[in-house]
């Protein structure tokens, strides 16, 4: 609100995205409380829960209601509470493939094995996705990982899902993130330098054989569309926020999203190109790995981010010359393909 | 679907609502699985929790993404299972009055005694809402409640909140309701009658002091945008559908929503106006008294009933010539004015 100059009362709506406060709080209808806190009622409140695509699906929705007409200027807010004090996460225990152990890490080990056994590779340079999003975390004074790790380190620590290691995988936390969105006429009005949201995407999975996990066709699909929407490709990227929920998810989206070719992500990956100072750095905020994965932040959290690279106000991890940017989450790990997709596309 | 005689493929997008699903099932993203269940997979799938209006804010941003012109065919689901293996609800147990036993019909309990302070009139005349509701509910195969009772049965049924008794307080119940909603081009392409969604207003509560119970100033305040949008006055409406949680609620609605004046809504009633073959049957299908309650069915399933009024198929409970309804929910009732309201207005 500070931010964009904004009183209370000029709020027209808002979308408002959590995933786990109802299992583990009785949190109903949590947005219209939240926002009461801040001074804002009266409003539409709409309640998204989209698995980790969540905070992406309430951004995606105030971009129809805006495209729509129905609201010139639009909160978005995503807020994760996992400390709770309730303690343990009761979803993955609750379903079949959860009560044998095959939670989501274990999940993604599979995709990772899979993965190495249809294109090569060595398990081992997996490690490199969270060294870069680590040092890009610690830079990043809002994210949860404030050291950055060696690639020994990283490969040392205790081992999760083999082969994936504990700072392989993104680390909980409690999070929250809002934006405010304007219409095209608000946004002139309210910001000598807004950034335009020139595509928004929400795809859910094909859910094909569960056997196909070395490829992720949603992320094809939705990328394509969103490419075409804001009338760019790949090469017109200048960074992407990219769900790395696990490190493999990150080297399989540099494929999905278009970035280099079905099975060179981790060529591309140790040719340094999603690095700092690369050709199309990826995850400068710190990424889930390094910045946390509180479920319904994150796609706001991301689009914070960009927003912040987008107007040279990002810091130490400023991308210099940032125009063109790429967000994009995935939710929902049941089947091979995923549940939820989100591809934006942003641009200053 | 089949009523709409479509193919599975020609569903663009979907809306999906449901409250309890996280917190008694740990079902994250529902309504991907359930759509993939009959068939439809790939497209914008989102999962809307709005409390009790959780279905109709399905249906409402189901209308924007029409309006935007993100899809010209959607699919509006609302599910909700209560009656789960784990059995107990644990919302209201874990807020603060709930642990005192603050719970809802203690909530509506107090609502109904500062209605009667403030407007006078009769507690046991609240009765004949539950008398009406039921009957129409016992000529409506869908309905949970299947037989009429009489106004010395809901009287003498036990007390739960003074002056509510059992059978004036809505029954939870499993339930599912499904709409398939059309681009005007799209529903003229479908249907030789289509329904039209003349208005849908989403607002939530203006949390004022909890003192004034006797009053929905939230009802108003969306009462009147729906009926300025689509043109028309309450005295246009041939029936409603609202939210009758409890006895009082109905008749606190009929005053909220414009049927009568304010502190009028006992005589309304009293005078035969919402029974069928008064001047505006409220509730025909039996309203959540008689039809039940399943969360976040709730809101879906009153459209469902006014579409089939609408188009002249509502069996024994048909209102004769229905051209102009109104379907309202109100959700969250924590606060004295609740957290969300939806209010609609159709015509055939």
């Amino acid at each position: 609100m500070a931010d964009a100059d904004l009183e209370t009362g000029q709020v027209e709506a808002a979308y408002s995205a959590n995933v786990l406060g109802n299992a583990l709080e009785g949190a109903f209808a949590l947005g219209q409380d939240l926002l009461w806190e801040v001074g804002i009622n009266r409003i539409p409140v709409v309640n998204v829960e989209n698995a980790c695509t969540s905070g992406s699906t309430a951004l995606h929705l105030a971009c129809l209601a805006i495209a729509a007409g129905a609201a010139e200027i639009v909160a978005v807010v995503g807020v994760e509470r996992m400390s709770t004090r309730k303690g343990a996460i009761p979803a993955g225990a609750l379903t079949p493939e959860g009560a044998v152990g095959f939670l989501t890490p274990a999940v993604f080990a599979v995709r990772a094995r899979a993965y190495l056994e249809t294109f090569g590779g060595r398990a081992e340079d997996l490690a490199l996705v969270a060294v870069k999003n680590l040092k890009n975390a610690s830079l990043n004074p809002n994210a949860v990982v404030q050291t950055a790790v060696t690639y020994e380190e990283v490969l040392g620590s205790p081992m999760v899902a083999d082969p994936l290691t504990r700072l392989q995988c993104c680390p909980m936390c409690d999070g929250a993130a809002a934006l405010i969105l304007g219409s095209p006429a608000a946004a002139r009005r309210l910001s000598s330098n807004p950034v335009w949201i020139t595509a928004s995407v929400l795809a859910s999975g094909s859910y094909p054989s569960i056997l196909d996990q070395a490829r992720w066709e949603m992320d094809v699909r939705a990328a394509r569309r969103a490419y075409e929407l804001a009338g760019i490709g790949p090469a017109d990227l200048d960074l992407a926020e990219v769900h790395d929920a696990f490190t493999i998810s990150e080297v399989l989206h540099y494929e999905g999203l278009g970035f280099c070719g079905e099975g060179e992500g981790l060529s591309w990956l140790l040719e340094g190109h999603p690095f700092p100072g690369g050709g199309l750095p990826v995850n400068p905020s710190g990424g889930l790995l390094g910045r946390g994965h509180p479920l319904a932040a994150t796609g706001v959290a991301q689009v914070v981010e960009l927003n912040r690279q987008l107007r040279g106000r990002a810091g130490l991890g400023q991308v210099p010359g940032a125009k063109t940017a790429l967000a994009h989450c995935m939710g929902g790990d049941k089947q091979a393909d995923g549940k939820s997709i989100t591809v934006m596309i942003l641009q200053g």
